[in-house]
């Protein structure tokens, strides 16, 4: 019978990703108070000797759970509410040796996390944001999003018969608008951008004492993000790949990714570390635009454009962890053009049988570019995270295919002629 | 080491479904040439005995494979080609007891098939059919389809590198054609409807010699489909549920889903049958009034018309088996209202975190109605199935919400005062 430890007895401490200042856990909601939600960004500690005595990889290989609740002594809830949906992460990471072959680079993996429940990464986020808010007894959770975390915390909030309240930009895509309005939630409509949208919800919750599933202020959910390093880690049987590549937005992907490992070398179960390469829409590439000037944040940029618009972001909340990922590991973060996005949505739909939504996409656009830059090649062992689902974004989608349906009149004749 | 059976050690014959005659295999392609394609569906039977020797209860215990190939002695080709993708079937399934209470059934549970590669459960037969397209060393292959079959085998095809050439209704849902152009395929859009579609599909397959992915005409796509019951019955540890309740269009999901749960039967690996029922929308619906007037054959019926488009069929193709799965099982064919599907897409988001197309949750939609007829109730387990992922249909989810997004302008004090 396995021990259930209580978060108290798993998290350590937090502490300020830009003074080093410590927080006992529940010290601060959000941010650190010296530094605030910009620079005051909290990274969650963990009593590593105490929990390296009971995750072991013996351990892990007896767990029949096929979720990343498997990896529950290193989250920062005492359990998985038997409220939510079961289905979070532990999704499949396929080999695809051809792939790799033409790609230019020794091995190649994808991790297609667009089957997660609401077909987005955001799901390991947003079920351990709301399973937190359930141990806090929270009622309402807040969120603003360009679609993806919103519409996976109104699913779990959903599940929870929480009530949430999501800002949203008033432009983003359909399908991602269709997903709230499903799940139930109350969704405001934001006539502004994005970063507004953030803002505007930060208010409000600390005005009403909402739960807030915002990305980089909350330091809890990238505890939710980590887990597909530690999927990746036990996919490949211990094997630590030489990089891993994703798309950047806010930079909270990259940062959890970093974590995830770092926490699982911290802990033994893994020897190195890898690479980790971040991949921003030229149009949106603020953090890019920060490692290239070797600086340790972003600044806010002018306003963001791009086909993938989950990653459409002007002011990236997370920069300090996204940018502290790439630099610490020996990565990089690179910037790819639309077209490039486009041409990696019908590559990966027609070589690796994944329907990736732009954002999705992007991280394999920028294994290109990076190997074309000489930084990967033929001995590099690759992960690339797809982190959601084409059927997002269709109108994106069917913009990337180069040909239309052919109208035929329903004769024998007709289409004869024209197959 | 297992051994690996060919084809034509596994199956040992085909039998007409209306004059019962029977052919060796490869012997027709895929009507019986006495009945014709409208009555002379085929039935694939296998060397029950030799396989029984194999495929035991303790040999499916100890396989690793997290797909519907992990059945391979009862697949009708040698193996899983190495280019095809490799996630089809095993899809998870849900145990829903507060879901079952409301509802008044003693257990529910729900299983998602719209997790599958391209997001429905046609994923189970384009893999198959591809697979055996590709043993028979065929070049293209075609299909005629409202959409979910479509885009699945275009998925298929492109693993393999085959020509995939489509017939779609020219008024198909976007997200669908997205799907067919990313994957490569050439989509031909009938003007007219699905019925004039598939005869047409047909008649260029035989002109052309190319294989045919269609529903119903191709033996071999059903058995794809039982995979499903298969995997009920594993995955509830052999404990065989007392009803499967799905959704009927032309019937191959449900012909397919009763011939699993016989092929288990006959192998000795379950010692009983569930009831099988089948939801089809009330706008298309002839199955359901050739069920009633106790017909083995339906009629086709007028302009058939719902939202939930996958199973808009006026001529529906395998009703010979869909009539003969609901009757030998002690199950039924009922119909049910759009309404009620636009509630039940609405219910499975909210309370069991599964967004589903319209077809998708005509099932769930069709248990209330199987409930208050005393069909089923409280003494019953239920198993319900998903077909298909609701972001493949998002404009009917869209209608199926009570309430949209409210706009508000980007300001703290407007945002206060709306929430």
């Amino acid at each position: 019978m396995e021990v259930v430890l209580q978060p108290s007895e798993k998290i350590s401490h937090l502490s300020c990703d830009s003074c080093g200042r410590r927080f006992a856990p529940g010290e601060v909601e959000l941010t650190c108070p010296d530094c605030g939600p910009e620079l005051g960004t909290l990274t969650v500690h963990y009593h590593i000797e105490r929990i390296r005595a009971v995750l072991t990889r013996a351990v892990l290989a007896q767990r029949s759970e096929q979720s990343h609740w498997r990896y529950l002594e290193m989250l920062p809830v005492a359990e998985r509410p038997a409220v939510l949906h079961p289905r979070v992460g532990w999704t499949p990471l396929y080999h695809l040796p051809e792939l790799a072959r033409r790609e230019g680079v020794g091995t190649l993996w994808i991790k297609d996390d667009g089957i997660n429940p609401s077909a987005s990464f955001k799901d390991r986020a947003s079920s351990i944001g709301v399973a937190h808010a359930l141990e806090g007894g929270r009622e309402v959770i807040t969120a603003a999003s360009t679609g993806n975390a919103a519409s996976s915390v109104s699913l779990f909030a959903a599940c929870a018969g929480m009530r949430a309240v999501i800002f949203v930009p008033a432009t983003a895509p359909e399908a991602k608008i269709a997903q709230l309005l499903i799940f139930g939630a109350e969704v405001l409509a934001v006539g502004g951008s994005y970063d507004q949208a953030f803002d505007l919800c930060l208010e409000v919750a600390a005005r009403r004492g909402w739960y807030c599933r915002n990305t980089a202020v909350n330091p809890y959910l990238g505890e939710g993000k980590k887990t597909a390093a530690f999927e990746i880690c036990e996919q490949l049987g211990w094997e630590v790949p030489d990089a891993v590549v994703v798309s950047v937005g806010d930079g909270c992907i990259i940062g959890g990714l970093w974590k995830g490992f770092c926490d699982f070398h911290a802990l033994g179960l893994i020897d190195r570390l890898p690479r980790i390469f971040g991949v921003q829409a030229r149009g949106s590439a603020p953090l890019v635009e920060a490692f290239e000037r070797g600086a340790r944040t972003a600044r806010p940029g002018e306003e963001a454009s791009t086909c993938a618009d989950s990653i459409c972001v002007g002011h990236p909340r997370d920069h300090i962890k996204a940018l502290r990922a790439a630099r610490e590991s020996g990565g990089a973060l690179v910037a790819v053009d639309d077209e490039d996005i486009l041409r990696a949505i019908r590559r990966l739909a027609r070589e690796a049988g994944v329907f990736a939504e732009p954002a999705g996409a992007t991280g394999f656009a920028g294994l290109s570019t990076l190997v074309a830059a000489g930084t990967l090649g033929s001995s590099d062992r690759v992960v690339v995270l797809v982190t959601g689902n084409g059927l997002k974004d269709v109108a994106t989608a069917r913009g990337a295919v180069e040909r239309e349906p052919v109208p035929v009149e329903p004769d024998i004749d007709a289409v004869l002629e024209v197959i």
